[in-house]
C-alpha cells in the first residue's frame, strides 16, 4: 500500500512513525505546510501531487478541520483512492455525501480512530453487527471532559482551575469549546449511531450540552449524594424509533463509568445476544490514534471497506423521560422539582428534548441527567 | 457453511437458535445424547455421521470437558473440517497438538468464546497484533468468582453463603472447584498469553491460587484499607522474558477493576502504541457465549483461521516481586511481614513464584497480591 498522508501534526507524525517499520505499507508523499524533509517520503504543499499520483492507492487524512480536508478527501475518493481518517467532524458532517460516494466508487473508507482514539470501537461495531442487532451505543467519549470532571471530583478543583491544568498538560486546547461544549462527543455519537444502527442520524435532532457551566458546588452536591458526574453520549434504537443525546450524567460511585480516571474513555454497546459490552482505553494522543489509523490501513489491505451499509436519514425522538439535576432553574423547573439539593433542583422524570429546549433559553443553567 | 454441532446444552442450544435465523450457515447435524428432534437438523449419538459427511465443513464443539471432545475435534481436523469451540480447557490443554495440526491441514480453528464469553477478546488480540506488540494481558476472567467476591464485599456474606447464592442463581456449578480454585481463569490466561505473545506457555510454570480460602474477616480487612479483592490473571512479556500467574488481587476502591459487578468480566491488554485497553462484558451465559461462537463461524467464512501463528514453548519466570496480604502465615511470612492487618500480614515485596511455592505447603492460608 502506498499512502499519501495529509497532515504531519500529532496524528500524521505518529502514522509516519508506525508505518515506517512495516513491510506492507509506506507513506510515499506527505502534505505539510512546514519546511521539513523526510528520509522516505516526498514532502509537498500541493495536494495535486498526491491526487494525480497513480501509485498512491490510499489517502490518510490527518489534517483535522472541515476545509480543505473535505475537498481533499472527496477528490481522492473521486480519483479512486481509499480513505483512512481520524477526523470525526469531517465524517459526521459529510456522512451523507462521502459514504455513498465511497460506495459508488468502490473505495474503502475507514475512520476507526475518529471515535475512541486507540480503542477498537467502530471496528468492534462492525464485527458485532455481523451477528446481532445493537440497541444502544454511548459512553464517555471525550478525554478532555473526563480529565476536567475527574480533577474536580478527586482534587476539589473549580472548573476554571481544572481546565487550566488540563490545558497545561496538553489534554485541552487553548480554545476548549469543541471538547467542553460536547461537540466532539456529539460528532462521535452521531458517527457511532450511524454505524451501529445503519442509519444517518439527523444532526439537528441530537441535542447536546457540555460541562462548561459546572461548578464546585455541583460536584459537592453529587458527592454528598454518592454520585459522580461524567459527560456521556447515548443513542438507542428500538422498533424503528431512535434516541440520541449528549449530556452530563450522574452515576453511582460504584458504577464502572464512575471509575474512569483522567483522560480515559469508556464506550458501551448493548447487543441482543451479548448484552452490555464496554471498551476502555486512551481516546486520544499521538500513538493511540495513529495506531488505529494504521489498523485501518491493514483492514483496507484485508479487503474491508466501511463498517456498515449506508442507511437513510432518521431523526432522534428524545421523548424518553429522565430525572435531572438542575442548578439555575426557574418557575418551570420548580414545577417539576421532586427535591432540592442545596439551591439545586432534582426533577421528576422530564423528557430529554423538553429540558434541552429549556436549556437553550436558560444558558446560564447547568443540568445533569441521573443515570437509571 | 454446513455445521456439525457437538453438544446441545447451554451453549449448543444457543448456537442452534442464533444460526437458525441466518442465510450464510446452518446446523445440519447435532450430537446429542438425549432423545430430541429438531426441525432443521438431524440429531444423532454417532460422531461418525458428522465426520464422514463431506457436506459438513465446520464442526462446532460445545460439549465441554476434555474427552471425547479432544478425540472428536482432532478427528474433525484430520478430516479437513474447520473447528469452532468455546472449550478453554480443551484448547489450553491440547494447544501444542491441535494448533499445529490445524495449520498443517489448512483448516480454521477459532475459540473466541473460550475467553470472556460474549466479549470479543481473542478476536481483538488478533486485530491488535497486526500493528503492535502486546506487553501484558489479564484481568477478571471468571464470572463465578467475581459474583462470589462481589456478594461478599457488597452484602457482607461469608464465602459459603455467597457460593450457595451463586449456585442458586446458576452462576456456580454444584462442584465449583474449576471456578473457585482458579483453574478456569488459568486456562483462559494460558490461552490469552499464547495468542497475545505468539508462544505456547508451559502450564507447569503458571501458578494459580483461587478464592476458596477467603473469609469475611479478609473482606473486612480489605474494606478497612480501601481495597477490593478480585480474582485476576496476569501475563507479561518483555525482552523474551515472561510472567504468568493467577491469584486474588487487591485494587483501590476507585479502580476500574473494583467496579466490576456481579458476574461480569474485565479483560485488559497493554499495547506498545495503544497503551492500556480493557474489554468489559458478560463472560458466560448461553447467548453471550453462543454469540461469539457464531461470530467465529462468520470469521471462518471470511477466511480467518487462528489468531496468531503457533509459537514455541516458553516458561513463565515469576521472579517479579509483589506485596501480599497473607492470613495463616508462619515464621517465613513473619520474616517478610511489613505490617499487620488484624491477625493477617502484609508483606514486603516477595517473588510471585516464592509465595506460590510456600502456599503449596500451607494450603490453609489465604493470599492476595496488592496491585501496583
Amino acid at each position: 500500500m502506498n499512502i499519501g498522508l495529509l497532515g504531519f501534526g500529532v496524528v500524521g507524525r505518529g502514522v509516519y512513525d508506525i508505518t515506517a517499520a512495516r513491510d506492507d505499507m509506506q507513506v510515499t508523499k506527505v502534505i505539510c505546510l512546514e519546511d521539513i524533509t523526510l528520509p522516505d517520503a516526498e514532502v509537498t504543499r500541493d495536494f495535486n501531487k498526491i491526487l494525480t499520483d497513480d501509485s498512491i492507492d490510499t489517502v490518510v487524512e490527518a489534517m483535522g478541520g472541515l476545509h480543505p480536508a473535505y475537498e481533499f478527501v472527496r477528490a481522492a475518493i473521486e480519483a479512486g483512492k481509499n480513505i483512512v481518517t481520524s477526523n470525526k467532524a469531517l465524517v459526521a458532517t459529510f456522512y451523507d455525501d462521502l459514504l455513498p460516494l465511497a460506495a459508488e466508487k468502490g473505495v474503502a473508507f475507514r475512520c476507526t480512530a475518529a471515535v475512541g482514539g486507540g480503542i477498537g470501537w467502530l471496528s468492534e461495531l462492525e464485527r458485532v453487527r455481523r451477528v446481532q442487532e445493537i440497541s444502544m451505543v454511548g459512553g464517555i467519549m471525550n478525554g478532555t471532559c473526563n480529565y476536567i470532571l475527574d480533577s474536580m471530583t478527586r482534587l476539589g478543583l473549580d472548573y476554571g482551575e481544572a481546565l487550566k491544568q488540563a490545558q497545561a498538560l496538553g489534554y485541552a486546547e487553548a480554545n476548549p469549546s469543541t471538547d467542553v461544549d460536547g461537540i466532539d462527543t456529539w460528532h462521535k455519537l452521531i458517527l457511532s449511531s450511524n454505524v451501529a444502527f445503519g442509519v444517518s442520524m439527523e444532526h439537528e435532532s441530537v441535542p447536546v450540552c457540555g460541562i462548561s457551566r459546572i461548578s464546585a458546588e455541583d460536584i459537592a452536591n453529587f458527592k454528598a449524594n454518592g454520585l459522580t458526574c461524567k459527560l456521556v453520549s447515548r443513542g438507542t434504537q428500538a422498533e424503528g424509533k431512535y434516541t440520541a443525546y449528549v449530556q452530563p450524567t450522574l452515576f453511582p460511585q460504584g458504577a464502572l463509568e464512575a471509575a474512569v480516571p483522567t483522560n480515559f474513555n469508556l464506550i458501551t454497546l448493548d447487543g441482543e445476544y451479548s448484552g452490555r459490552q464496554s471498551l476502555y482505553g486512551q481516546g486520544a494522543g499521538r500513538y493511540p490514534t495513529a495506531y488505529n489509523v494504521v489498523e485501518d490501513c491493514v483492514s483496507v489491505l484485508a479487503g474491508k471497506s466501511f463498517y456498515s451499509p449506508y442507511g437513510g436519514k432518521v431523526s432522534a425522538d428524545n421523548s424518553v423521560k429522565l430525572r435531572y439535576y438542575v442548578r439555575g432553574g426557574d418557575a418551570w423547573i420548580d414545577s417539576v422539582t421532586a427535591e432540592k439539593w442545596g439551591t439545586a433542583s432534582v426533577t421528576e422524570p422530564v423528557a430529554v428534548n423538553e429540558i434541552h429546549a429549556w436549556l437553550k433559553n436558560n444558558p446560564e443553567a447547568f443540568i445533569a441527567a441521573i443515570a437509571e
